[in-house]
């Protein structure tokens, strides 16, 4: 069983950034991570043990007809990319929740993912100054360009201290 | 290490549901789990390794205190319960994408959790008339009865065929 990495190295910013770093329209990208069938199975087993993730003959008479991942498990393996992407936070991506999470096509054994980042929206809490709101949309892409996942998060990000200003 | 499992046996009904057994209004419950210290690390270290998810002195200093889950073990533990649990569909559970997940509260090593699930709106399908969306709301409580996430997932489920009505 391979644990799942990602296989690009990622020329990460020197230093995670603040609420004032971002700007709208920013984008950051992700290395690439390809999916085992063995994780695939194994996670499924552990947290969504239904016929179509676990076992190929079952899955070819399910709705999907071939055997895919859990929906839960491509959003862990593209938290994953996330972390080791470009995108660094002071304090680390903490997300408060999402407003959007789709999976437009499934992801199966093989698949080799990767995430793209933009950002939305920047707010100041309205009752927290030490912190600010960020709204991004994550997408993510397998081999072909297909689009697997969407998500638009709200991340809660710090802002600059006064004294780093 | 040990795995989660659901400590409750649900009675689950005897056939599994299609769209047309369902009403808005209906809820289902789900048994309870206990969120493993050890699991919650190793699911970190795989999918989510940042230091509040994955190392008790490490998590002091962050943004949440102490060690919490990832969101997304939240997530697929309550996917687990959810598929242990009272609400059986014809074919699996099979969600076509979120419009709304928070994690209000974190979840903690030893956090019991469970999950009810209310239907909040039925449509038929336009485009297949062997289907119809399920429109359902997921809150997950933890052991003090705090909601620790909620989803509102919309779910792909078969329409009775005729000769079955």
């Amino acid at each position: 069983m391979q644990p799942f990495v990602s296989t690009r190295e990622i020329e990460t910013l020197s230093k995670p950034l603040y609420f004032e770093d971002l700007a709208i329209g920013q984008t950051f990208a992700t290395g690439t991570g390809t999916v085992d069938a063995e994780r695939l199975k194994a996670f499924a087993a552990e947290f969504d043990p239904q016929p179509f993730h676990m076992n190929e003959i079952a899955a070819r008479a399910s709705f999907f007809g071939e055997l895919v991942a859990s929906g839960w498990h491509t959003a862990a393996l593209c938290m994953r990319l996330l972390v080791d992407g470009e995108l660094r936070i002071v304090g680390g991506l903490i997300g408060m929740g999402l407003e959007e999470l789709r999976w437009p096509r499934p992801v199966r054994p093989g698949d080799v993912l990767r995430v793209e980042s933009e950002v939305l929206d920047l707010r100041p809490s309205r009752s927290r100054p030490d912190r600010g709101i960020v709204r991004m949309r994550n997408t993510a892409f397998n081999q072909d360009g297909q689009t697997v996942m969407v998500q638009v998060v709200n991340m809660i990000v710090p802002r600059r201290p006064p004294r780093e200003s």
